[in-house]
């Protein structure tokens, strides 16, 4: 809760506000640094487990040992921000795929295909189309809602929920940055030995990027619905990996930009 | 424009959709590699500059010699998502700086106060703080929405405006990332010779994150309002660096996070 003042037609009246909790996580792995993604606290190791996943970097449930909390504030307090992410004996990770963002010393003139290409290419076309029902999916924002306590609190969540084909609900996670409660989602399933999600939904509460469509690819989702707008790079991106891609769902209409939808 | 199937109480049409623009832009400096940001395509020289200042690489616009095309395609053509900046003798750049996308050694136990850190004090606190009037906030929401060509036609990028102390509307950009928005009009000002951006207002179309807070800080900017929701990190990192936050700008109706807002 944040004391804040609140105007209204000309008056001023002390509140006590709700706001969307964001904090940074450092994320590590073998005891070294990968990344510092702000983010809501809450599934924690699900997001770490999640990043790793959909950025490339881990694949099989058995190359994770633990996550341990390990960080020590200059007390010598825990910090809960500082996560590391243990690996079993023999587990293959390659920082370097980090591909996101770009370490490289190409230089200039060379052709820059091969480093965009990393940021596009990381992942295998979908084996197997999927053709969710239309009805299936005009009902998944609303069960959304229903579940979205966060974001009735404090309007500043963004939600990944993910459905069987059926459309029951599956999980729900919430986080200050969409791409965060996608990766939360990924991580349950991880842990949970579900990957790839074959035959899911995906459902998001906002926009749908490329970098939401490569992290549903990441853990074998087929079909993204969404509340809004996709980008040119987001339905380009389904087109090319087989999935699914709806936007603007509301109430019976919605836009579908990849794939097709069975009756 | 992209062919879609449009589904609306039962009926499916063929139609054709007009999709927020969403490309990689991989930026070099000197011929290396920092980043690749996805990113609406237009301002693109303003996106690379704005993106250098607000992470704390540049600072004077005499560093900056050109920002040139420099990518070629596999049969020669230029590729236009690729853009080198070109220093000017003597500049300094330390792409280590870019602390957002960490990559280090340290060894787990440390404290890693070091680390978060470094994302979170990279900016000193404004020397100056400003009070907006409240009728100025109230109107700017409106003359954004005039402005946001892009948004109405395709419900898929965030605008950032930048505004004086009275109200009037300085340059607005656009971009299906919110960061980039703020990039380019940061960028736009480096070219401008008008950073800092002392006593002036900026709108942004959607929510706060830290980030977008940091960014502003960056480049001086003293009065960030927003259309929607901050989060936790934006209210306490307004209220450390004597910024002025103000969200949920809706009419006459108002909340202010941090700072204070004169008559």
């Amino acid at each position: 809760m944040f004391a804040i003042a609140r105007h209204d037609a000309g008056k001023t009246a002390a509140a006590d506000d709700a706001v969307a909790i964001e904090e940074p996580l450092e994320l590590r792995v073998g005891g070294r640094s990968i990344a510092v993604v702000m983010r809501t606290p809450g599934h924690d190791r699900e997001l770490a487990a999640g990043f790793l996943v959909t950025e490339g970097l881990l694949r099989a449930r058995d190359d994770v040992l633990d996550l341990v909390r390990c960080g020590r504030e200059p007390g010598g307090e825990p910090n809960e921000n500082v996560l590391d992410v243990l690996l079993a004996p023999g587990a293959v990770f390659d920082a370097a795929r980090l591909t996101r963002h770009v370490f490289t010393s190409s230089s200039c003139g060379i052709c820059s295909k091969a480093t965009i290409a990393a940021v596009r290419g990381q992942f295998a076309p979908l084996a197997a189309t999927m053709r969710p029902r239309r009805a299936v999916l005009a009902a998944l924002p609303e069960r959304l809602r229903a579940e979205q306590a966060g974001f009735a609190a404090t309007g500043g969540l963004h939600a990944s929920a993910l459905f069987e084909a059926d459309g029951t609900l599956v999980a729900v996670r919430e986080d200050v940055g969409r791409h965060n409660a996608l990766d939360k989602l990924v991580g349950r399933a991880f842990f949970a030995g579900e990957l790839p999600l074959r035959d899911k939904i995906l459902l998001v509460s906002g926009r749908v990027s490329f970098e939401l469509m490569q992290k549903a690819l990441a853990a074998g989702i087929p079909a993204v619905a969404a509340i809004s707008a996709p980008t040119s790079a987001a339905v380009e991106f389904a087109r090319e990996s087989g999935q699914v891609l709806a936007g603007f769902l509301r109430g019976a209409r919605m836009n579908v930009y990849a794939g097709t939808l069975a009756e």
